[in-house]
């Protein structure tokens, strides 16, 4: 195994939704959400549907390094425990994964509930759940 | 936006299962996996436990371009369909997200079944399914 290899991708679209600080994810997850697909890729979405549900990768971009045990969301009354037992931004590879309700596909960009990703997030992937 | 940043990773672990041709996933899925983590980064399964289910972020490290639109596993039988409607490894960003069952945990080895990556592929990320 090469360990050291660099593994490289680039965003497929990204989030709006208005938050653009630091917020509960319940709060950003509570509201609608658009994925702005890159335009070039749009054919990508044929075949998915209003009414489905939608594993959504994202990079947490405002997110910077880690700690292996880390509290829950931070609150030191909680007990340290291993970053890959929690949901943290903050871990190795930074990466997000959430699955949300498709509400509707308008041309390129997604209309979703259930994402907690801060506006401005780059996407990586969207599978079927 | 910078629509060209590019987002880099380094893998976490690597699979050892010893399927390592193109196989089909159920194939693989069927049997036991084992993710071998960066033993540097063992504190970070901290308060993981045997039987519970987990989500494996994995790069398809053997997988080389896509198309926007693409048949089932390739099966000209099956209609095309966008590759965000598919679980194809050939994507614009090759991330496969597969939820597994963990066996057990040995040091910074993970025993999990469900899994249907080939054997030597990096691994991008683990958390709580």
């Amino acid at each position: 195994m090469d360990q050291d290899r660099v593994i490289t991708y680039r965003a497929i679209g990204w989030v709006e939704n208005g938050f653009k600080e630091r917020a509960a994810p319940e709060a950003i997850a509570a509201g609608e959400s658009r994925i702005v697909l890159d335009p070039a890729l749009a054919d990508g979405l044929d075949g998915l549907q209003a009414g489905q549900r939608l594993l959504v990768l994202f990079h947490f971009d405002r997110s910077q390094g880690y700690e292996l045990r880390q509290h829950h969301r931070g609150d030191p009354d909680q007990p340290l425990r291993g970053v890959f037992a929690l949901h943290s931004p903050r871990r190795p590879n930074p990466i997000g994964a959430t699955v949300v309700d498709l509400l509707a596909i308008e041309g390129h960009v997604l209309r979703v509930r259930g994402l907690d990703a801060l506006d401005g997030t780059p996407v990586l992937d969207l599978k079927p759940a």
